[in-house]
């Protein structure tokens, strides 16, 4: 659906492998890692920062419609084609030139186009890595863009603490180069412009290269699985141990009986860790982790987590019903098989929502009764990130739902979430396509107002699938 | 020089204790912690956000020019009015209602007008604390709006990090207040707007509550004074200590020679930490801190200190030559005494610079012997973060320096650090009168022209002290 003569002069920036115009070569760029499936016009595939700027340049002069993409693990439609096949995929796959890793600054210039599996593969033979720990295996031109949560986000944060600097492809008839890449700890000298392409879905700029500061590997781990006394428990319980180890603390995950049935039920490797195989309603998988090896003299870890855990029996009205020091490979394979086992346990309606951490024992308290009069054949299977407040709350339908059931659920949901407790309909996985509508919907007039003038303020076309003005 | 008329209407306001015009009142406000002076026209004194938003509306409609100032301890002129007589101070001391502390959450809802150490005091009562460490006593207002870093960035980070939520109001006709106070430590359903008002001066809008991510209070603590082997081993013992003990390194901070010596010269009740008086010509004071109290069978922190210590002069080619553990008051108080010791030795020619932390010995190296020739009567004194790269390059003149002198000793100074380094000239001190025109000099044209653009599309008219565009 682009002219000929347009795909020529796209053909001619970025050279024979950077356009890709056949439909079997297209396909892995037109599906989405969960829902979304699109047709694109064409893929570009720029290999430099100059070529991204020379297609941004041409696709804007001449009314090209660009959806930027790199790993294309996102699970909002942010990085698909629609299926108007009018789109040009704009590839940052080749960006991927080997990261520059600098020691004594504990950073690294990072290309769009790297995989994080990649880059944490050269940062660890210096003993360092990009804090974020997901399932998916995306590329950082998206994790910027997205701006990347996970399930060590207590301790390290999202990606925007990580970005120190970047180099952003503006979508003007220029194809402005913004390089922020002086990659300073410290910077108060101009406004930081770089925060505002970190979690807008490409759509104020694409993300062509980052610089991030990196951390220590950890070189000790513990790990052990908590079953709180009782819901009001839980947000005790995180107090308790951010006082009794802090600054050891990375993980603090919660998940529901319903999630780890249907782990353990269908996901083939997982042993049950639960002595007697009785699953608790609610358990929470703890990881304490130092960046240096065993000392002697120093108490071993996971001598400290148990002596912790020790204490906290020891209390009178103790907030733990039980606990289980378990290995750590095998505590996180079952918190990673999550989300496999409700795929295969029936269709999901998944909800990625965010909660102050003390309202989501409130939350749950309230929703699960409701859901169980107004959806009885639905099971709630949650599980999340409680001590940032992020949940996962899924809800598994054992047949297939239409749209319609499915905009009742949600409503339901997202009405108390944002309206109740003034939580948010995407923790961690931004905007895109999938709800768009839901930024329309639940995103306050002003916001939208103000985000959509600072957008024109940067941006001379709509870029990417996020509308953040209705004016755009 | 603002007529009774609208002096009249702003009182209906701000009712009676909200308006000063008295010029003795009006004095304390005038004048900022380090250099500038100015005088206002008058004095407002909001007591809520509402008559915040009242007052910036009705001055907006009036073309009435204002100054926000919280508390005013700034040393850039960014919240002092200036020589005309024709500003008026907005001050927001009067949103200093008692700071609401959510436990559960690890946050605190505050008002801009709460000083750093009120806000301190509330929280210790419940193991907490805001981790911005510093020797003024700001407000929580101008801590956001200048981005406030300080010693223990390296663990904690700047106020950026801390900064959950914030409520503004923008310099438009309605005097809109901006309500962004949800508090969620995760959320992507929008452009993050509130990033816009950190470290921009209160240019974009001004802050009048911020919801703050909050820290445990350190229950342990232990400190040494480290000498390097020389310059080349600082950096690498930066990354010996990061390997070695990463979790509890709050601060590594470089003194020089000379401004240690300024400090045991001129500030009375410091004590010289080296056995034999003599002051090396680099050292390195050294923080580990704990959130948790002692525990039977774990090592005391100051062992562990010791202890990394005593591994690094094992190592063959060692690069520490010195190392005295010493009380955390005592190294800290020295620290902490730097800059008054420098203004009792003379005239200070003060940077505020940040640089890659790997390039801050090169750039010593480079500077120190081009100031001594080119200014022999000069004596360099920096200090600084060294783990974040910021320094305080004092240069102390034993006379009175006139301005073309001192804009010779700057350009020298900023040209290497901006132009061969890529540094900042205001690395946690951000932007005010003082360093407009450094801003106007050093920052890249396409970032000015993108930061206005950006500033024109939240605004109406020109608010406070600095200009991110020629344009505004």
């Amino acid at each position: 659906m682009i002219a000929t003569r347009h795909l020529d002069a796209i053909g001619a920036i970025v050279g024979h492998k950077g356009l890709i115009t056949d439909a079997a070569d297209m396909r892995g760029y037109e599906i989405g890692a969960r829902y979304d499936e699109g047709r694109a016009a064409c893929v570009v595939r720029p290999g430099t920062t100059e070529e991204v700027s020379r297609v941004v340049a041409y696709a804007v002069s001449n009314g090209i419609r660009l959806v930027p993409q790199s790993g294309n693990t996102g699970v909002v439609g942010g990085s698909t084609p629609d299926s108007s096949g009018t789109q040009a995929v704009l590839s940052l796959d080749r960006l991927n030139a080997a990261p520059e890793i600098d020691i004594p600054n504990r950073t690294v210039k990072v290309g769009a186009g790297v995989r994080l599996s990649a880059l944490n593969e050269a940062l660890a033979v210096h003993g360092l890595f990009l804090p974020i720990d997901l399932g998916a295996d995306p590329m950082i031109g998206g994790m910027v863009a997205t701006n990347t949560g996970g399930a060590r986000f207590l301790r390290y944060g999202a990606m925007r603490r990580q970005v120190l600097g970047l180099e952003v492809v503006l979508p003007d008839h220029d194809g402005t180069i913004l390089d922020l890449t002086t990659g300073l700890r410290k910077d108060n000298a101009s406004l930081d412009l770089k925060q505002l392409f970190v979690g807008t879905s490409g759509a104020f700029g694409i993300v062509t290269k980052a610089v991030l500061e990196v951390q220590r590997l950890p070189q000790q781990v513990a790990t052990a699985l908590l079953v709180p006394r009782d819901g009001e428990a839980i947000p005790l319980l995180l107090t308790a141990l951010e006082e009794a180890c802090g600054e050891y603390l990375t993980a603090f995950e919660g998940i529901s009986r319903n999630a780890m049935k249907h782990a353990l039920g269908h996901v083939g490797h997982l042993r049950n860790p639960f002595a007697r195989g009785e699953i608790p309603p609610y358990a929470i998988l703890v990881e304490l982790t130092r960046s240096w090896p065993e000392r002697a003299q120093e108490l071993a870890l996971s001598d400290v987590l148990e002596s912790v855990l020790a204490e906290q029996f020891e209390q009178d009205d103790a907030l733990l019903s039980d606990a289980l020091v378990g290995r750590p490979e095998e505590l996180w394979a079952l918190r990673h098989s999550l989300s496999e086992g409700l795929k295969a346990a029936g269709h999901v309606i998944a909800f990625d929502l965010s909660l102050r951490r003390s309202d989501l024992v409130c939350f749950r308290n309230e929703i699960i009764p409701l859901l169980a009069t107004e959806f009885p054949e639905l099971e709630v299977c949650d599980f999340g990130h409680i001590a940032d407040g992020g949940v996962h709350f899924n809800l598994v339908h054992p047949g297939k739902p239409d749209a319609a059931y499915i905009g009742r659920v949600r409503a339901i949901v997202l009405d108390i979430v944002i309206g109740r407790y003034r939580g948010s309909f995407t923790g961690e996985h931004a905007l895109g396509r999938s709800n768009q509508s839901l930024y329309d919907h639940y995103t306050p007039e002003l916001v939208k107002r103000l985000s959509g003038s600072l957008q024109g303020a940067l941006t001379e076309v709509a870029i990417g699938n996020v509308r953040f003005s209705a004016a755009i």
